[in-house]
């Protein structure tokens, strides 16, 4: 039973979403389809990475992961499928897919071109439900990928920004904010650690202080503090708050974290 | 494995929507269910009927839709199941089944009258829950309809609201605004077509003006255009933007959108 | 075929709820789940017992639920799964889950502590996947609960806040307030019923005043009223309009319902 996992920036309110799920359970009954998340910001590529990129190791061997965040969808951009080490991955080649599939392992990647495993009537709207969930649906009924469409050497690779050491200080980003407002950031604690050297840091997000590590949330006071959150990257957090409140950050990546070692 | 769909204005975070499955699964523990949608506003029956009939024709044959959007719970209205070529569709008698239900052909109705298949202890107040979820799932485990109440010769009917051509203007309304700020109209692209003879227009929507029909998001600028949807009606967009902001268009069917064709 | 039914405060933006599920498939790919809801405010752990308590007797027999409201992921808080009459609650010992579990009627209480059954690399942020969704997904695949730890004779029991009644004045509570804006209140119909012995009353809820009890939403003008909710407990409503708006109430447990009888 091939789990069909979906991601998009469709939202639930709308039936985009039921209208990929029909689709799937139309070609292949037995499909067992899971939700990563609908919630992504309208065309935002990296927020969609980031919860590929942190569901999808999860997931049992063979799953086949769509995702579809699409700001291009009908322009030139292609329609891809990317055999991965453990996993396949179905949507556009935009880089939404690829820092998940980079971290498991690019094996091939086919550009979607074979047309008799497409919905028949197609739109120039919704590839979401007319290509990626066709081609999920026939893939997880056990046809070959390689019949998909043709093998493509090209493809675009995002990654997450960089952080940087320049003596003393490491400026770092906040990639994602969660639900409960935890900020988190591109470097992961044995970065941490290896920068300070064991030593104190002070950390400077907006102009706002911290210099503490927690290994949990319940030892800490009202203070902020970095703590090593679920993904493995380094979270900023307040005890039962939101830290995105408290720092007053709107969005990821607009503003430098800041961190000082002590000599 | 019978597919039952569920389209409800109940929302995620209470526990009603989870109420109906627990019976589904309680009845048919093999019931493969799908989420329409239960983010239709309150009591909004028009916009359950179209997420209902933009989606239903892409489910397996045999699929059973159980639509609630039911300001009228505990009233004197039906509680009906209607027969149609390739599905059923389970809940109140007030039109939220009929747009979809219509236009897949409707065969026959059911009065839901037949107690022996709705819960044991029920409410005057949450159908969705002890009867059309109770209904929907014994039907998916063979229950012929029929035998879930009498039949009815009389139903409620809705329609999405009709064009008016009037010389060389064409009066149309906007029928559903989705995620993205798309502007769902009541005109497919062969209304346009006929309408403008292949000459071009001039459309108004709350005093703004826009003059192209694309065949693509990618192609378009910054002016906003009507493109074919994927539900097939014409949407009004703008690339990457919310077409609902740059118009102010706070609800469908609260302005005329008005297209005037050159001479 | 066992179902899971998952309740947490994690929101369905976030990639957290999809990791749970990866979780649970990857030891028991046979699993149904099922998500009563994820849209608790966030520690909010009476909402998300009312939440639990008053969908978990609709689960077929055997249902694990899973309830992850945990303000103290990561503290001394124990881990626990309850064995009741007929079903399983999995989740921190602070009160979510005991509400419902009491109803149904608590067997034994084991403490989580055999890690053979968590996920390997776990983390001190997120139990709801590395120990909850493992274990119950073990539990589902047929482990005997009593493997899963160390029984315990000591838990965290909350529960509904109580009603007062003095002389001619029963004083409730709002516990939980639903989408449609209907105040779920913490008396029964019977206890309305045995203290206004079939006379009158005056209800007041911040300084409005009504004195109306329906047996249906249809019935109703205007005026807010009383009426059996689906859960059971009485609800004051308004006929499709938000009594929370009308009453200008902002969170459950924070006002007194005052309802005085007629001598």
């Amino acid at each position: 039973m091939a789990v069909v996992a979906l991601l998009t920036d469709f939202g639930l309110n709308d039936s985009f979403v039921a209208q990929m799920k029909a689709v799937i359970l139309k070609v292949n009954p037995a499909a067992q389809i899971v939700d990563i998340s609908h919630g992504v910001d309208s065309f935002d590529i990296y927020a969609g990475a980031f919860l590929l990129w942190s569901s999808f190791a999860y997931f049992p061997k063979g799953t086949i992961f769509v995702g579809v965040v699409d700001p291009g969808v009908g322009s030139t951009r292609k329609n891809i499928i990317i055999k991965t080490k453990n996993y396949f991955f179905v949507g556009p080649d935009n880089g939404v897919l690829t820092i998940a599939a980079w971290r498991d392992g690019i094996e091939k990647i086919i550009e979607l071109n074979n047309e008799k495993y497409f919905l028949k009537q197609n739109s120039s709207t919704f590839h979401g439900r007319d290509i990626f969930a066709s081609v999920a649906a026939h893939l997880s009924r056990g046809v070959n990928f390689l019949r998909l469409g043709t093998v493509s050497k090209k493809f675009k690779q995002i990654v997450f920004p960089a952080f940087v050491v320049d003596h003393d200080i490491l400026k770092a980003k906040i990639i994602y904010i969660d639900k409960f407002g935890n900020l988190v950031t591109n470097i992961d604690h044995g970065d941490l650690k290896r920068f300070t050297a064991g030593k104190n840091f002070q950390a400077v997000l907006r102009g706002k202080r911290f210099n503490r590590y927690q290994d949990i949330y319940a030892d800490s006071g009202k203070e902020p503090f970095f703590i090593k959150g679920s993904s493995g990257f380094l979270e900023i957090s307040l005890k039962n708050k939101s830290a995105k409140d408290y720092f007053g950050v709107k969005y990821p990546q607009a503003d430098f974290l800041t961190i000082r070692r002590s000599k």
